[in-house]
């Protein structure tokens, strides 16, 4: 049997202290499966001392991360440190620089650095795997670089981030308001003491920024993604779309159209009678369109200790098995330019739901207001939420037909503008699934 | 850019087809993904002269197919003979002798040849890939081989067959009779002209022996699989499932026991509320539930031209990488004995439809016979079909707490022997998801 594969692990938190026991319990498989042993010879964190649940007796402890990155002893660098500069980055650039491979689940550092870590990765030689960045447990990364790599993909888009679901499950199930619903999920555990990243979309976009260049062979292009969280979200919306026939997901969509690619990130209504309708608490999924397979759509676990050991580890067999792709799947110099596709161009259905406080001549107005921008109609209710959480108040809800982004936001300017509401209109793009 | 991977192409009917449309659809972006251009430059097919609706002007014409698969230009053979025996296994082995790489989409072969196979693809040195053999476009074969390594696999089940799961669908959206759908189904090209194979759950099983031994690392088994059809469900269950929560389809499952490994293939109850009663008619998907990662599900198009040619491209762009592993990812001498768990000592929930004709004393003489056999009632209702097709006499319905199939069967054939009922019990299993 070949040598064995010699691991550098900088982090031991939840996710580095799976990997230490997927590797502890999966000792004799691993090898059979890999082709040769995995061992963990060498760990750094921040502070040595911190008690954990994993034994570190029998490794080696260096004294810094970037230190690590650079051992000799090492073949992979693993980075479980997290963040997109830093530490994180200077560790990874110095164990690509050293031709160390290098598997992380640093989606922010790759969203930003998405350009020069692939080629600092090819330059010398080295793997830049990251198949825990997104979606944890889910092989996406995997499925997309080889799985469907005959294909062009048309669109790729999921539910990336365990918060967001989680809460919008709960506010579905138990008809409760959003700032209600995320004090549990703090309380839980399933919600940061600053929540911001999740449930502002950020993390989504993060994850989007990657799928975007793994489906289209673009480079990463994070700035460009347009971003909307959860926090608008409300009872009064979620019951709507349950009797229009729709849950509210938090998606992330990359989109190729005529004027480029669409990268969005924001609360959508998918119908209910889909797989992704029943995609619920923690869980993520990725669905990926391609021309010649179809509509593929992966389900699982998005974060936690296990999931993402189970991804990590996958990473690290194919580099014994001497399986090195480039990062996104072909060489970094011939991933092309991202072009943006604007989001006023974007095309679609639209929820909208209005407060109206004045229904005499409100009605005429508003349907005025959409037919000067030729938004056509498909739906218009007047409602009283079912609840009485949140705005107890009547609403209109209305759905277009398809439309444009730039039209629907003028109409709700010229609505607002004429006085017909009482409170900011609410926006929720219909995604065609 | 290193030289050209030549593919020999055996079989030119829906797949083959795809799969020369997909290469010449995609000259240069496959050269990029693949690192080198990738091409056809051998065809043979039972009746060259067939009017086909690809140009094969540019292609030499072997021939013999077993001629074809020892080609000396050739470097890949891709079968798409089908067949367990014949021709098709005769020009794999001859191509894997030759150490030709073999790529197939062959399920029966495999299925039936799991053992000798790899070993002999292994021997030359050369690539056994089958992604294409189990659920179409979906790249399950990459997932459990690659992306899901780390884990020990507890189970792996799904929906694997386009042909039964669209006669369930169109049963229960339409409310008709299954000769009455299978028919329909026939006229459209679902369901062959002999549809035993399929409706009869054998296709299934096929792809069930090849995900049991990815999943747990065993011989392939065929023989040990139980195999039951969907040609007794009547829309008496299916409304009967409807009024408890369910939706029936015909899963394939592998789950690992104490006493071995149960293969079955069977109808079965899923709950309503779940990613897989979603996937509606010729779709698949697996589930594959892994001791780190959780429960992974991957959903998407299970035949059809292009998506077994997506599936095929993947196999030969793996070659083309240089990315060769054993055929279950393990070696074919390190793969463990299949041991088989007995169908009787199999436990579950069991949805149990009897025709009582006398109902007198009958309703208890039906409990006494499952109290008899220790099987705990969770749920039982008298009711009459909605529908008017099929069997539209009152039924009695029994939804049992977790039990063993070998109690059920004694407890229905005591049932059956009282002469309470006037037809042969319904019974369908419960998985739980």
């Amino acid at each position: 049997m070949a040598d064995g594969l010699k691991l550098g692990l900088a982090g031991i938190g939840t996710v580095g202290s799976g990997l230490l026991r997927l590797i502890e319990a999966r000792r004799n498989t691993l090898a059979s499966r890999a082709g040769r042993p995995v061992e963990v010879v060498a760990v750094s964190a921040r502070n040595k001392r911190k008690k954990r649940d994993v034994d570190l007796s029998r490794v080696r402890f260096v004294q810094t991360r970037v230190k690590l990155a650079t051992d000799p002893e090492i073949d992979v660098f693993v980075e479980l440190i997290g963040g997109e500069a830093g530490v994180a980055k200077e560790a990874v650039e110095a164990a690509l620089r050293a031709g160390k491979h290098v598997v992380t689940a640093n989606k922010a550092l790759l969203a930003h650095h998405g350009a020069s870590l692939p080629a600092l990765a090819e330059k010398h030689g080295a793997a830049l795997n990251f198949e825990a960045a997104v979606a944890g447990g889910i092989p996406v990364v995997k499925v997309i670089r080889e799985g469907l790599q005959g294909n062009d993909i048309s669109r790729v888009y999921g539910i990336l981030n365990g918060t967001c679901n989680y809460i919008l499950t709960l506010m579905e199930q138990e008809g409760r308001g959003f700032a209600d619903v995320l004090k549990e999920a703090q309380a839980q555990g399933y919600a940061e003491a600053d929540p911001t990243f999740d449930i502002g979309g950020f993390d989504t976009a993060h994850k989007l920024a990657l799928l975007t260049s793994l489906a289209f062979g673009t480079r990463t292009s994070f700035d460009a993604v347009y971003v909307e969280g959860i926090e608008t979200i409300t009872p009064a919306d979620i019951e709507a779309a349950d009797d229009l026939g729709y849950r509210i997901k938090l998606l992330g969509v990359a989109l190729r159209t005529d004027s480029g690619i669409e990268q969005r990130v924001h609360p959508t209504m998918v119908p209910k009678d889909t797989a992704i309708a029943e995609v619920d608490g923690v869980s993520n999924c990725v669905a990926i369109d391609g021309d010649f397979v179809g509509d593929v759509m992966l389900i699982g676990p998005g974060a936690g200790g296990g999931p993402t050991a189970s991804a990590v580890m996958s990473d690290i067999i194919d580099i014994a098995r001497g399986h090195v792709l480039p990062a996104f799947g072909i060489k970094a110099k011939d991933l092309k330019p991202y072009k943006k596709a604007q989001m006023r161009a974007h095309e679609g259905g639209y929820y909208i739901r209005l407060s109206v406080h004045d229904r005499t001549g409100a009605f005429a107005a508003i349907a005025q207001r959409m037919a000067e921008q030729k938004i056509s109609i498909e739906s218009i209710v007047q409602r009283r939420p079912r609840s009485s959480v949140g705005d107890a108040r009547a609403a209109v809800v209305l759905v277009t037909h398809q439309t444009t982004e730039a039209a629907v936001r003028k109409a709700l300017a010229a609505i607002e503008r004429d006085g017909h509401v009482d409170a900011k209109p609410q926006m929720i793009r219909i995604e065609k699934l």
